[in-house]
């Protein structure tokens, strides 16, 4: 059995799946499912995942696995995009947390009512916006002295972060307001062999 | 310098680290930092922790780290609280990933502002008791057949995930709704040496 990953091309989580079995040249088959059709919440979905959510892989022996970063863990520990210093790898531990608390719920939140729900943006809570822009600053204090969140090359925080930072343009936030994330998410980018024009990738 | 732990110990996040520590027979200081009076977002707290949050440690050779599963993995890898199965140990981490995302955010929270904030439950987001609940239904499937969340004995998934559900009656949510829950907080709580007086904090 191949190495199947499900998931919606429209949503950062699950692209970071993608991002690093592509770095690890695996070969695996990706199963489209489209979130916004109630797909994760039917009964063949939550066999696979309990929880509905996306991203979830099925390995070769058939178990299953869900959670974006956690699927990043298990893929990339032990190899160059986990840091070998334990103190540095705490850090890119630290920054995975830290994105699915204080990042994805603002920048990722506000990209989907807006661009998928076409709310107005002054149909949502100014919290969004405040606290999105407050993740920005921290990650623009992060990158102080150095090219990649933790360590001294591409980590899984890296690509962790970068999967709803760089289409924080489509939140309405301004990435242009923080030199330092905007040089780091050409930087991931490159790495990833990723342009800017995936950046927006909702339907026009 | 001896390592310090900068947390509320009201905060099931703050006590996760102590638990590690106390498993681990590991020497600490616990400086004791009260998020309600602001001290999180002085400048001397930012210094170590520039999110601004608890817990936070500061290792012998005074360098700092935040978020509390990110501790936890820090002190936890490579013992016996982090399955040495590749598979259980990303069963680990998904755990870990879930609970800041799908499990603090509604029990913690709705905790916190019943009995913290003392606000009304008439005055709160019907959200926050609806995915509350929807949380620890998925707990309650995750541990059918197994006394662990992961792996055959304790493990930092258990540590983290104990923290939040057994004050979640201070939150309003009935545990005894969730009776292989409940068990295995008694189970964890045993491992830990706590005994269920301790499960509200909140004074009187």
């Amino acid at each position: 059995m191949s190495l199947i990953v499900f998931g919606d091309s429209s949503s950062g989580n699950c692209l970071k799946v993608k991002w690093i079995l592509d770095l690890l040249e695996l070969d695996y088959e990706w199963s489209e499912i489209d979130v916004r059709t109630g797909a994760t919440r039917r009964p063949d979905f939550l066999s696979l995942n309990p929880s509905g959510q996306v991203p979830a892989v099925r390995l070769e022996d058939g178990r299953t696995l869900a959670q974006s970063n956690a699927i990043l863990v298990y893929f990339g520990e032990n190899t160059p995009y986990t840091p070998a210093d334990a103190y540095e790898r705490a850090r890119m531990f630290e920054w995975l947390f830290w994105e699915q608390y204080s990042h994805e719920p603002y920048i990722a939140v506000r990209r989907f009512l807006l661009a998928y729900r076409k709310k107005a943006p002054e149909d949502l809570s100014p919290q969004l916006l405040e606290r999105g822009n407050g993740a920005l600053a921290r990650m623009e204090q992060g990158l102080e002295g150095r090219d990649w969140l933790a360590g001294d090359s591409l980590s899984l925080a890296d690509i962790s972060l970068v999967a709803y930072t760089r289409m924080a343009g489509e939140g309405g936030f301004e990435l242009a307001d923080y030199p330092r994330v905007s040089a780091w998410v050409e930087r991931v980018e490159a790495r990833l062999g990723l342009d800017a024009t995936t950046r927006a990738l909702a339907p026009a």
